[in-house]
């Protein structure tokens, strides 16, 4: 269900020539490669939460994490080309960068989390999670949520549901249905949540499966981004914990300030994890990721397996991480997302009230989903109307995409860049859209 | 058998203090990273074929391919920078940069391989292309060599018997013993190496397992650099695909004009493989990846498999792979390989008539190994030497590292940017180190 945001082919006779040729060359890439809209976006520059297409259009980013801080954010910039003019080798030479970053990156994290290890995507660090949960339990049974997206290698793609399609989910992958309290009716959703997953664990064991661990993002982005109650996750990590297993933290989403309540989405919850995984907004587009550990839970498979990843940890994608680090820190971004995250959730709660299209807004800092549905009684989504709502939106230059397992939800996650004033385009752009699709 | 070279902790009392600091520092990213060398380097800068310790001592670098025309390779530094400033985003808008650079890498291979898809490292690549072979087959049965590495995921670490240790061979992954002419007393190599994978599809069929494909590079590189006499795979490929299996030429060790005879390894034998993957040289030092493919071979996955890759292709990633591929050009790369490659071989030929020890020498271009033994009629490997000897190196400021089963054999592959004048210094260096370990 993550790709209900594509390009159709069938679409292509409403494009510009240049458009459609561009498109027409992409079929060297073969067919498991998507574009966005219906109307494909040409783009060629940007600079903070702003894009450019090859016209001179400006866009307002209101989707993109990677380039977390921002596009081409002059610190991360200047970083990675020092770096790359004094040596860019691998971790089995010494380098100073590495200890630094391990250092500044564990500061960030419960003291219990000592050990980091460094790869180059969030796909990367996922299948490392769930080898070392293996390993240190003696299980393989994982729980992940209905929807949930946690890469692209085989081990991963076998924990995302969200692929659909061919894709299946791994025998030993049980799916838990993710706490979303707008549609689940219960109090009190952290002790449901915690009841579904030990009832999966209950299922494991009555098909002989030893349970591993559950893999989650503590904002559940592909499932909807259902931030809840803060604290509500504790009640599934003592679960967790309560049968043995190993809670892994998927911070490529929530991670680096996003949720502007902490610096890791599980931070909101007072989690303790016991593997963080990182990716996307790391080093801001640079392809560098990491898996943070408590030392104890690391050991069983550190102390048995080689593990060596040529790109992962050198210098100049650490530079790039670093820079990230300094930024978020000198520009004050997790106050800043809090802040224009607060006052952005409140204008889209005002426009709520003026559309009743839309059934539920929230959010946590800059990561905030919009839910369409028909009707707010039954809530039942409203898939075309969301996708009908991006296009538009795409027209009237603000870029984002839909999430959740009815594609009807609007992920608004703009670069950490976002201003209060960029408020009033985006709000503007929903109201007149939503207007004109009689919404 | 991979890692025989590598720091002991029980080393550190020799070092010197600000060594042992760093050392001690890294206990940060836990048990399963290794150091190079029992008294490990400190890397602070690279240019060229040379790298600088933080002393300012200078080093020959006999052993990187990732910086594979030259650490810092001012065309590269350039690239990266001017696209950083222009736009860092990925696949799903479209961009010109990934189009020019798929029809400039795809004009590089046979015209049957038409698609191209990307990724970040060469774990991904091929953790893909095993997926893309089981789909295409509907097979699930893999064949590797026995000390074979491709790769760190969980699916290609289950494919890379050379990792040993507790991580197990997957029950789907059978291994053939490496083509290795110098060892195995057959008239025709690639007649006996075609026969022993026919052996193993047989016993994958006895066991009611379906044969998807066989995957190798074309160096066997971490078989202990068998580069064979050009065309002796064919015979492979021919009974690869009379039993319906896919050909996988893993290019990540002899892509990228390395072999000096032609830009991708698989070409010495005038090969057709079915899928190609690349890694470390693609971008100097970048993670970037590429999987190519016969349309017709990656069909049954891409239609019915979606696959993103967050950081896979986006611009900067492929400027940095453009520019590579302009600077083999330029710089006649190729041609040079080949020709510093043949002087390099005459020497160290030259050299094996000096020292008994050297029961072999043996390459392609700049990937060239020096094969260790402790008697010529015998063969016995002499794994000791090689450690005491490339240790001598390392102190003769010369860097490479060992490989083979036995760790018994140099593998001499410096960056593209080693010249004539630097045979010298590594055959003096081999020559003299060799003499003071009485060799």
């Amino acid at each position: 269900m993550m790709d209900t945001n594509s390009f159709q082919p069938d679409n292509a006779a409403s494009l510009d020539d240049k458009t459609r040729g561009l498109i027409n060359r992409r079929s060297v890439l073969g067919d498991a490669y998507r574009l966005f809209y219906r109307t494909p976006v040409h783009l060629v520059r940007g600079q903070g939460q702003y894009l450019w297409d090859a016209d001179g259009t400006q866009y307002l980013d209101v989707y993109n994490n990677v380039a977390s801080l921002g596009h081409c954010h002059p610190a991360v910039v200047a970083a990675v080309h020092d770096q790359m003019q004094a040596l860019n080798t691998h971790t089995r030479y010494l380098h100073e960068r590495i200890l630094d970053y391990s250092d500044a990156i564990l500061a960030t994290m419960p003291e219990q989390i000592d050990r980091v290890m460094y790869m180059c995507t969030g796909s990367e660090a996922n299948d490392l999670a769930i080898r070392i949960a293996r390993a240190h339990t003696g299980g393989t049974g994982l729980i992940v949520t209905r929807e949930a997206y946690h890469g692209t290698s085989a081990l991963t793609s076998g924990a995302s549901p969200a692929l659909g399609g061919a894709q299946p989910v791994d025998a030993t992958t049980w799916l838990v249905p993710a706490p979303d309290a707008y549609r689940v009716d219960e109090p009190d959703t952290g002790a449901w949540f915690a009841a579904r997953i030990q009832a999966c664990i209950d299922d494991m064991a009555s098909k002989g499966v030893k349970f591993a661990g559950f893999l989650a993002d503590s904002i559940f982005s592909s499932d909807g981004v259902l931030p809840g109650k803060p604290g509500f996750l504790q009640a599934a990590l003592q679960t967790v914990h309560s049968n043995g297993g190993v809670f892994i933290a998927d911070e490529v989403q929530p991670g680096f300030a996003r949720t502007g309540e902490s610096f890791w989405g599980f931070g909101r919850h007072g989690l303790v994890p016991d593997i963080v995984t990182t990716g996307k907004p790391m080093g801001n587009g640079m392809p560098v990721s990491g898996l943070m550990a408590k030392a104890s839970v690391l050991a069983s498979f550190s102390a048995s397996t080689p593990y060596f990843n040529t790109f992962g940890g050198n210098p100049v994608s650490i530079a790039a991480a670093q820079a990230v680090l300094n930024v978020i820190h000198d520009e004050n971004l997790l106050e800043h997302s809090r802040n224009v995250g607060q006052r952005l959730l409140s204008e889209l709660r005002a426009l709520q009230s003026r559309h009743s299209c839309i059934g539920d807004v929230r959010g946590a800092g800059l990561f905030i989903g919009l839910e369409l549905v028909t009707n707010r009684q039954t809530k039942e989504p409203a898939r075309a109307l969301a996708l009908d709502l991006i296009e538009a939106l795409r027209n009237a230059h603000v870029l984002t995409s839909v999430a959740g397992p009815y594609g009807n939800i609007l992920k608004l996650r703009p670069p950490l860049a976002f201003q209060n004033h960029d408020i009033d385009w985006l709000v503007g752009a929903l109201d007149q859209c939503l207007s004109h699709l009689n919404a």
